[in-house]
C-alpha cells in the first residue's frame, strides 16, 4: 500500500446486506476511507421479508436508509449504483454509470433465487429476496382470494385458492404457515362468496424432509405444526414444471393460481467477474482467510462466498455467516495495513430457527432444541434484538403485538404500477 | 322498486374515498343490499399522501382495506373491479370484467390530476393522488439528491437540487414545505459531495396568491411560513412549457430534474357516461338533491359533482364535502324507500387549513383565522381525529413524534419496480 502513507487506504465494500453492513460498522471511524455501493438504498433485515409479502409488516419497517447508518462517521461514503464486474489486477469496480478505484475490496453481493435451469419460471412462481419480491407476493395472494371472490368458475376458484410453495426450507415453512394464517383468520369474514379458510396450501419439497438443515426432531416438528395449521406438506417430490394455470409433480397437475419459489439460490453474479473459481451456484471459492486466490486485497462474504475449511461443506447462507465474516473481513483489511498477514476465519454457530406461525416454532440452538411457543418466544426475542439500531423496532413491536391479539393484517394493501403503466423510469 | 317486497333494494356505491365509504357506513345494517366497487382494495386517507411522497409516512400508514372496515355488516359486499361506464337507462354498470345491475346508485368515481391539455406532461411532472404516485414522487426527490451526490457535472448537479412544485394550493404548498425539511433536516448529513440544504425549492402558481381558495391574511401568512422555510414562491405565472430537462416559466427556463404537479384536476371519466351534462372539467351538474336529472336512484358525489345549488360556485373537492353528500345520499336512499323524496343538500362549511411544515400551518375555522404553531396543532388534532378507525392511527402518531423529535425520516426507501422490469402482470 504505497499509498497509505500519504493517503488513508480506500475500502469498498459492495453489498448493504448483513455483511456488508457489518464490514462497514467494524471499519468506522478506523484510519481508511470507506465507499458502500449498493444499487438500493436501504439495509434490508431479510429474515422478516415474508411478513411484508404476508401484509404483517410494511416494507419501511424492516428496511433501514443505508446513509442513515452510517451518516455519523465521517469516513464513510454511500454510493447508490449497480455494479458491472470488478477488474482485480487494476483494482477498479464498473458500475452501470463509472468505475470506483479501491485499495481493498469486499464483495458481499449475496444471492437471488435460482430456478434450476428454468429462468422462465420466475414470472410464473416468484421468490422472496427483496422488497419487490415481498410486495408482488403479496399482490397474487390477496388478488387471488379477490378473484376467487368475483368468479362464478368453480375451478377457476378453486385454482385461485390453491397456494403452493416450492421448496420447504425455512423460507417455505415461513410462507405456508403465514398464508394459513391470512386464510384461517385474517381474511376469514371478509369475504360473502368464498370461505377463505377453505384455502389449500401445499408445501413441496425434494429432500425426504422440511428444514433439511435443521436436526431430525425439529424437522418433524415443523411438519406437525405446519399440518395443523392446515398446511399440506409433499416431501422427496419435485416440480417438474410450472404453468399459468399450476404445477407438475411428477405426472400429478395441481391446478393453482399462486406459486412461490423458496427452493434454491444462485449467487450473485458479480463473483464469476473476479476471474477466480467459482462453485456450481456461482459462489466464490475463497481461502480460509476469505481472500480469493493471488489477491490478499479481495475478500468475499457472506451468501457470495464458498467457505469449506471448517466443516468441509459451504457454511450456510444465513445472516450469522454474513455478520461474523464481514466483521473478519473487516479486521483482516485493518490487520493488513497495520503489516499482519490475514487471518483465518472461524464460523461460531450458535444455532438456527424458523418461525411456523403464532406460537409455533422451531429452534435449534445446538446445546438444546425448542418446539412451539418456546421456540417462538426465542425468536421473537432473537429478532427484536436483531432489530436493534433499527428505528423501527418500537414500530414491528407494536405492529405485532397489535396483529398477534386482533389476527387483523393491517398493511393489506394492493399496490398497482401504475408507474409500468403509463409512465417510463426517470 | 317492485322488487322492494320481496327482495332488498340493491344499492351500489362506486368508489371507497371519502365520500364512497361515508354512503356505505350509513347504509350499513340498514334495508338495503349494498356493493361497494372500487379498483382498489383500500381506502386512501389522502389528506396525508404528501408525508408519503415526503417518505415521513409509509402507503399502510395512511391506507385500510375497505374489506375489513365493511365486513362487520353482513349487508355489504365489497367488490374489486374497474367501472368502464354507466347504462342509467338499465340500471347496470359495465365492469372491465363483467357488470352488476342496481337498483340505487352512489357515483364517487373522485378525480385526477389535469394536465390543461397537456397528458404527455403527466410523466415529466407527476401528480399527488394515488399510492403509486406518492412513491413515485418520493422516488424522484431522493433519486434526484442521490445523483446530485455522483455527478461531477456542476449544472447537473443544480438541476437535480432544484424541485419544482407547479401549482400554490394545499397539496402544492404542502409538498413545498415537505422538500424543504428534507433537505434542511433530513437529509443533512446524509452525503459527502452536496449539501442538501442548498436544494432550491420554487413553487409556481398561477393566480396571485397561495392558497386562494383561503382568506387572504392566510394566504400572506402560507407565504411568510413558506418563504420562511427557503421556498421561494411565484405568484401570478404559470408553467408554459415542460421538458425533462426544465420547465418554462414564460419565456425563463428553470433546470430542474424534478417536478410536480399540483395545479389542477380533472373528473373521473366515469360521469361522462351518464349521459348528462357535465362542466369543462368533466363534473356532473347535479339537482340540487344530489341526484342526476331525469334519474332520482342515481347520486353523484365528492369530486366527481358539480352543486352550485348553495353558493352560486361549485363546492370545493375537499373530503368533507364529498363525507357530508356521501352521508346525504344514503339518507335519500334510504327516504325515497320509505316513499319519500329525496332531499335538498346543504354542506356546512366548518372551515379548511393547509399545512407547511412542523409548527407551520394556516387553519380557517370560519369564526376565526389561525397560523403558525397554533393552526400546526389543530391541524395534527383534526387529522388525527378523523383517522380514527384507522388501526394505523397510533402507530402514524408514533411515526409522526419520532420524525418530529428526530428529524429523521424513516421510510425512507426508494423502491424500484423490479417487477416492470422483469415480469408481466399477472
Amino acid at each position: 500500500m504505497e499509498e497509505s502513507a500519504t493517503k488513508k487506504p480506500h475500502v469498498v465494500i459492495v453489498g448493504s446486506g448483513f455483511g456488508g453492513l457489518e464490514a462497514a460498522k467494524k471499519l468506522a471511524g478506523e484510519p481508511v476511507q470507506v465507499t458502500v455501493v449498493d444499487r438500493t438504498n436501504y439495509h434490508l433485515f431479510q429474515p422478516l421479508l415474508y411478513q411484508v409479502a404476508a401484509a404483517e409488516l410494511s416494507p419501511a419497517d424492516i428496511a433501514a436508509p443505508v446513509r442513515a447508518i452510517l451518516s455519523k462517521w465521517r469516513n464513510m461514503e454511500v454510493i447508490l449504483a449497480e455494479v458491472k464486474a470488478v477488474d482485480v489486477e487494476a483494482r477498479r469496480i464498473q458500475l452501470a454509470d463509472g468505475a470506483i478505484d479501491y485499495d481493498f475490496l469486499i464483495l458481499a453481493t449475496g444471492s437471488r433465487h435460482s430456478y434450476f435451469g428454468h429462468p422462465e419460471w420466475e414470472t410464473l412462481a416468484p421468490g422472496l429476496k427483496s422488497l419487490e419480491d415481498a410486495v408482488e407476493i403479496r399482490r397474487r395472494i390477496f388478488m387471488a382470494f379477490e378473484y376467487a371472490e368475483r368468479t362464478t368458475d368453480e375451478a377457476a376458484r378453486r385454482a385461485a385458492m390453491t397456494f403452493v410453495i416450492i421448496g420447504g426450507g425455512p423460507t417455505g415453512v415461513e410462507m405456508a404457515g403465514a398464508i394459513a394464517e391470512i386464510a384461517h383468520h385474517t381474511l376469514a369474514r371478509d369475504f360473502r362468496h368464498i370461505d377463505p379458510s377453505q384455502a389449500r396450501i401445499i408445501v413441496i419439497e425434494g429432500s425426504p424432509r422440511l428444514l433439511s438443515s435443521f436436526p431430525e426432531d425439529l424437522s418433524a416438528s415443523a411438519m406437525k405444526q405446519l399440518v395443523g395449521l392446515g398446511v399440506e406438506v409433499r416431501t422427496g417430490v419435485h416440480a417438474t414444471n410450472l404453468t399459468d394455470a399450476g404445477l407438475f409433480v411428477g405426472d400429478e397437475f395441481i391446478a393453482c393460481r399462486v406459486k412461490i419459489w423458496a427452493a434454491g439460490n444462485n449467487a450473485s453474479f458479480v463473483g464469476q467477474t473476479l476471474g477466480v473459481p467459482v462453485d456450481q451456484v456461482g459462489r466464490v471459492l475463497v481461502n480460509d482467510d476469505l481472500t480469493i486466490p493471488g489477491h490478499p486485497e479481495v475478500q468475499v462474504i457472506g451468501d457470495l462466498a464458498n467457505f469449506t475449511h471448517q466443516t468441509g461443506k459451504p457454511l450456510p447462507g444465513v445472516s450469522p455467516v454474513a455478520m461474523q465474516q464481514g466483521r473478519h473481513a473487516a479486521r483482516n483489511i485493518l490487520g493488513i495495513i497495520d503489516g499482519r498477514k490475514p487471518e483465518r476465519f472461524w464460523y461460531w454457530d450458535k444455532g438456527s430457527m424458523a418461525t411456523i406461525g403464532r406460537n409455533k416454532a422451531v429452534a435449534d440452538l445446538r446445546f438444546a432444541h425448542f418446539s412451539g411457543l418456546p421456540a417462538w418466544l426465542i425468536w421473537l426475542l432473537i429478532h427484536v434484538l436483531f432489530l436493534v439500531g433499527f428505528r423501527n423496532r418500537i414500530a414491528v413491536l407494536f405492529q405485532w403485538a397489535w396483529a398477534y391479539l386482533t389476527f387483523n393484517k393491517g398493511a393489506r394493501l394492493i399496490t398497482r404500477n401504475f408507474q409500468a403503466e403509463t409512465r417510463p423510469p426517470t
